[in-house]
């Protein structure tokens, strides 16, 4: 399908979906709407809507919830969010637009003063959206007071057509999500009244005055909660669906032999293959336990925010954001991998595999730029050690009580790691502890260089600049280590049968040793580890592979998606792969249209030595 | 474009590119073609005829090149290769189409038994070629002889039609690619003459007797030919345009700034964002160098293939696939980083460089994977090393004459690396040193562990299985010592101005060093490299990025890429990112074609509430 045909089919889903819905009586949120959206593989036009939903209940006073929710829930409008501008992005504080309240009609006038100040990629809003919660500079009593959120009417409700002072229209191709129409948006001094700024948190008061009620965290916490939802959402889901459709496939592709005389063999009986494949299957399940629990702290922070106690806000921003970081890039890793482990059919997008790729891809950039949010979970840790040094008493160790995702940074610690050979590898407490090791080396670190390089005379942001790389390195090795402590706590909470107790056992083993080994040097540095001790790391992580060869196919199984969300040729259930593959392709454009290349070029170029050129 | 227009397209500029060289008397090869191709970015079809070509020289008799050749040149007939099937890649072996020899008319037979067997994939097969060469299992004298190559009509030289026991197709969708009709070929019973077997190096009598005259690796000599002209001709160039884009856009981006009170920075002043892609921009470089090497090994052993002298094939063959394996992997690695590197946008397929990315990864797989080309390698070092090591006399150092790729694992060796500060790691010799030492170490390694499983009870190929992720590590560690070598002595013969000579030392100390940084741990294992000289290397390498910044745009010049070949809003030479962004996203089908989802969805959504239901 074309980009517009995608786009149509998706409204035309979300249409049939909402009709249904209604007629059933589905309540938002519900599991009904949860397993439509799974069983569509998220291909629905207008999902935007449930992010100015997230917003406006974040944002919103009580009254403004009261008013556009049903507005939003019954269609009466089509929300969509924009923030992103043609010029700024993840740095929040750039973005251009600009709302500047005029006491004289109590509106606001929202204006896009440059042409980097257009809004770019905003979903939902190049050919659908009817309003949309814009994301500006607040102007008021003569001074600019930050990002706040106002509701923008961009479409007529009666045609549709853009509203006086709106250019609206779509961003055109990209890698995938054709299926959004992400959108531009213009503003040309469009006025909006006193009460479309959200104002749970920060009101402007008819005169002008400006009143702010929360922190200046509390606007981007509607981030946060995006941010969360995405990963059990989309991300997580998308590399889940690539380690079914790899590892059914590498089943039934056969090639060489394991020795000559042989029949040839499954490729997944292959060591290589199953190195490719199964650190991304025991990491997607290591990221389904971490985003669970990181929803529970999530909830639990959201019901202290409507209660104004905003303590948690900090550590709850530096976790997503980081863990965000972690997920989407490492699941773009292995959903790469697992296409590329399915050799050429891999680039067939019948394999469905190219879709997932250019899909999570996308997930590294939006909803943050990982880099830019590692930074963040870097600075969180920074500070926090800092002031607990700072409250430390001389001689002894960190006391200050630390948020509970670093406390494990004053804890004291074994300068070598006690494993005498493989087996002994195989307890998590051991690798946590190791990785424990290894994150709060790497921040001391940070925090070492920073300082150094502050002592040499760099102020703080120069300091913080130079140093940036180092940040990086220890916020990814916090973050890994968060994910092995969740996963092993997970397996301490389990109540299955024994048999699935070992088989996620040996994955959360497996997570843990294979992040050692492609970590090494971090644990070989400061001889935590020393090389006869990594080479048994090996040795347990080869194993590993071994025993968890004969599960590998339930353990896929387990993640139950339907044939048809997998979309595959190459991961249907029954595994008539090659039959698949001929049948889909017969029906491919390329076959079933007439080829007006060979009238106009080929026949004239097959035919020229004939002429007299 | 959809796939079937992009082809259409492609088969066009071929069209006129073919009637323009006719025209003024281009030589096949020559320059002027050279330089189109590069101008056109590849988007050509028809291009197998290259392959088709090369095997024919490399594998046909005299008088099959004296035939055939002309035809191609002039476009009497459309030549493709056909090798990869629906059921086997790149384990030739394993293909099943058979071509059985029948003395009583003199013709092949060219079958294929199963739906495995159809061929899958050959380039302009789908809906172009004439002709096709066709890899078959050579059946004559009762036995098997393995892999030869046939020339097959498959189309009607008249009407275009498939001729009579050939069913032919395209294989549908891909990533990319758009422009080549890759294609399906099934051959039922299908006779060609005696004479259509290529025979330089094997000849069917006409009474069926087999008749060998080179060796066993001769019939994928042109395997070789072709994955070495893709290097410099097709993988490299990806990566280039993609740092060109991806350097010149971040010069252009402001985004936060460094100190609160300073203006917004240019995105590449952050070290993060160096650190993304200076490497990339080095390994361009390394690269290129690299594969010049390459090309001129693979000329002078080509010569000596001509004169029969097949002495330089088992190092050809070694070399070319560790050597195509680490650049399609760093390639896709690089291109992916200057994607993601400019955010948002770089999602946009406006930016150029999804189709980067998604073109650049299908070289990963595409002759030959990269898991098992590594592994390829890894069997000539492990069998030349052993070799080495029988021949050597008790007590001695390794003493038979290597490979000279490997001759250096016969080197005396410190245990030790001497340097002792961060300026110690920018000598080419040290780290050039430092290398050796991590590939001989690992390539040992990966004999030791060969031997141990198999005094442990397990045969050779059992054995080879158990440690094939070990032996893949030694592999790789080989090839980048090679790159790193190539590069060190393409310095040393350098003639340019001396400020072209520092610039382009600094990027093989970075291209080394970063090497050494991704891989510490294979460093500090043995004690090679300490903790505190793995932080000088990273204090050297975190100097290089802040000197190349001020080189970085004029580094990305050299590669003499212009706008139209860029075909990138973001890359463009004058840095109207914006503007063109705008512009071109105008222009998109989403916004000139009219939205019916409006009034089919939209509109009954919006209303619905006003109705009964």
């Amino acid at each position: 399908m074309t980009q517009n045909e995608r786009y149509v089919a998706a409204v035309q889903r979300k249409f049939h979906l909402q009709t249904i819905a209604k007629r059933l009586g589905w309540l938002e949120n519900s599991l009904e709407f949860h397993y439509a959206y799974r069983a569509l593989s998220g291909e629905l036009a207008l999902s935007l809507h449930h992010v100015f939903l997230k917003s406006l209940r974040t944002l919103g006073s009580e009254e403004q919830i009261a008013k556009w929710t049903p507005l939003c829930n019954e269609f009466q409008i089509i929300a969509s969010y924009a923030q992103t501008e043609l010029g700024h992005g993840t740095n929040l504080r750039g973005l251009e637009t600009e709302a500047t309240y005029d006491a004289a009609t109590q509106e606001f006038v929202v204006h896009s003063p440059t042409l980097t100040a257009t809004k770019w990629w905003p979903g939902d809003m190049g050919r659908s959206a009817t309003h949309t919660l814009v994301q500006a500079q607040l102007i008021c009593s003569g001074a600019r007071q930050g990002m706040h959120a106002f509701i923008v009417p961009i479409r007529s409700l009666q045609d549709h057509t853009p509203l006086p002072g709106v250019t609206v229209g779509d961003i055109g191709p990209k890698m995938d999500f054709d299926h959004t129409d992400n959108g531009f948006l213009q503003l040309d001094h469009v006025r909006v009244p006193r009460e479309n700024m959200l104002s749970r948190f920060a009101q402007v008061l008819p005169d002008g005055t400006y009143v702010k009620l929360g922190t200046s965290q509390t606007n981007y916490f509607s981030l946060v909660v995006v941010r969360v939802d995405l990963l059990l959402g989309e991300i997580i889901p998308l590399l889940q669906k690539a380690c079914v459709i790899a590892i059914r496939y590498s089943v039934i592709r056969h090639q060489s032999s394991i020795r000559p005389s042989d029949p040839e063999a499954k490729i997944l009986d292959y060591q290589t293959q199953q190195q490719k494949l199964f650190p991304p299957l025991a990491t997607a399940y290591a990221f389904h336990f971490l985003a669970s629990s990181l929803l529970e702290f999530l909830h639990s922070s959201y019901d202290a925010i409507l209660n104004k106690d905003f303590s948690h806000l900090p550590e709850l921003h530096a976790l997503s954001a980081g863990i965000k970081a972690m997920i989407s890039d490492s699941c773009l890793q292995g959903t790469e991998l697992c296409r590329q482990a399915c050799g050429g059919h891999g680039y067939s997008k019948l394999s469905g595999l190219p879709s997932l790729v250019s899909r999570v891809t996308a997930s590294c950039t939006y909803e943050g730029d990982n880099t830019v949010l590692y930074l963040q979970t870097a600075r969180f840790l920074v500070k926090n050690y800092l002031q607990a040094q700072a409250q430390a008493t001389p001689g002894s160790t960190l006391q200050k009580s630390l948020p509970q995702s670093i406390a494990y940074l004053t804890t004291t610690d074994l300068a070598r790691c006690p494993a005498q050979k493989a087996a002994d590898f195989l307890h998590p407490k051991l690798y946590t502890m190791a990785w424990a090791h290894v994150a709060t080396r790497l921040i001391k670190d940070s925090v070492h260089h920073l300082e150094t390089v502050m002592q040499s005379g760099a102020d703080w942001d120069e300091a913080w600049n130079q140093t940036t790389v180092i940040h990086l390195q220890a916020a990814k090795a916090h973050c890994f280590y968060i994910s092995v402590k969740s996963f092993t706590e997970t397996l301490e909470k389990l109540e299955n049968d024994p048999a699935v107790q070992q088989v996620l056992k040996r994955l959360c083993d497996l997570y843990a040793l294979h992040g050692i080994l492609t970590n090494a040097g971090d644990f070989l540095h400061d001889g935590f580890l020393s090389g006869s001790q990594v080479d048994a790391v090996r040795t347990a992580y080869l194993d590993l592979l071994r025993l968890i060869r004969k599960d590998a196919i339930l353990l896929t199984d387990a993640f139950d998606f339907t044939d048809q969300c997998l979309n595959s040729a190459l991961g249907c259930y029954d595994g008539n792969v090659y039959e698949r593959l001929f049948h889909w392709a017969q029906k491919s454009p390329t076959n079933t249209q007439r080829n007006p290349a060979y009238e106009k070029y080929l026949r004239p170029l097959l035919q020229s030595w004939r002429s007299k050129l």
